[in-house]
């Protein structure tokens, strides 16, 4: 896909996607690896502005609408684009997007893992098309960091 | 182990086997991706002709039996076989299964999470012999999609 | 990092860390695999001469104290390179640890997950500099093979 840069920053505005800044990670670790035409991501959470929206704070099955859930993996995702734009400076030398790990902050009994994690899968397949089309494990786990609804990390070949 | 087909077709028929049709998952994501020779399949559920048998539904430590979560691992371990027989044509290309990834819907408290798993791990032996010993992570989650008892990711080598 | 052996292992005295004996898996999988340049090792709890310390057995958030889950982390990830070190044969050739998976035993509630991983993070960064620092992804999730506080996964590069 190189030389699509223009047509991923073109399909990003048609979305009404802005690209945050990346954040950065508080600890020893780092946002992505790269490794031979691998991008491995860290996991990711919703934050706007470095900050974790009350609407996505909490557990899915609890205090966390399922509509706000999938706004919450979108979010996540959105974050997800700003590492792999700052590790390869050109969203347009994505060639695939592999794999997404969905962790779902979620009360035991709380099933509907897959809708929410669609909120990330839908929209890696808006800005990419095909090139987007990865695969998934989504699972609901007990606690995610800040109290999340929502992390996601990711795996892409670039070129 | 290219020519190996006929032999993996034998062993699985000697165990019993059927592999069953690939499950088309429901969202926008897809059940493989390939990147070099690695096959990256996606999380998979003990899903019988498409549909969750009640005794893989719920959580181990509560209303799944050991041994039932141990046959749901088997099946969906069967389950990644068939998207591995999709994505690659033949079952014969497998050089290793590298990596299986067990998330266990289990109550906070069951601990015989390995031994649910191994239902997963003594398949991929039995079929691939020493090829199918992998490295793999267990743990038990709150929750997962359709409340499985049990899902299951795969990343294999093939050629 | 080839001819980096004895800073290694001069830097692993420093911190005062002696690895253990690699721990064998009690089933049908394998503690590493490699691929190409890529090393994937299979989830490590924290063991202490094969066994699990009492202050490490149990859930953040209620019977495991933050530090304690601190150094879980980072005993489990000392089990890690234990791993490397039998797969590599000497660490000089770890080029750099990718992505660390943490998955630390909590009650719904527990959120200071990232500051437990970070048992784990350290370590690599003080063994290795900056080869060291990796992507990462930290979740809370019901239980744990054993009821260990924590379990670690990685991928690390090497040459």
């Amino acid at each position: 896909m190189r030389g699509a840069a223009k047509t991923i920053e073109a399909r990003l505005r048609e979305l009404g996607v802005e690209l945050p800044a990346a954040i950065a990670p508080i600890a020893n670790y780092v946002p992505f690896v790269r490794t031979g035409s691998l991008l491995i991501i860290s996991g990711q959470l919703p934050l706007d502005n470095g900050k974790l929206p009350d609407t996505f704070k909490g557990k899915l099955g609890k205090n966390v609408f399922n509509e706000a859930g999938q706004q919450a993996a979108r979010l996540a995702a959105i974050n997800v684009l700003a590492q792999a734009q700052v590790a390869l400076g050109d969203l347009g030398r994505v060639r695939r997007v592999l794999r997404l790990g969905g962790f779902i902050n979620a009360t035991p009994g709380f099933i509907a893992l897959p809708a929410v994690m669609n909120g990330a899968s839908d929209l890696m397949v808006q800005v990419f098309g095909d090139h987007g089309r990865h695969a998934r494990t989504t699972v609901g786990v007990a606690e995610l960091p800040l109290d999340a609804a929502v992390e996601i990390e990711a795996m892409i070949e670039f070129e």
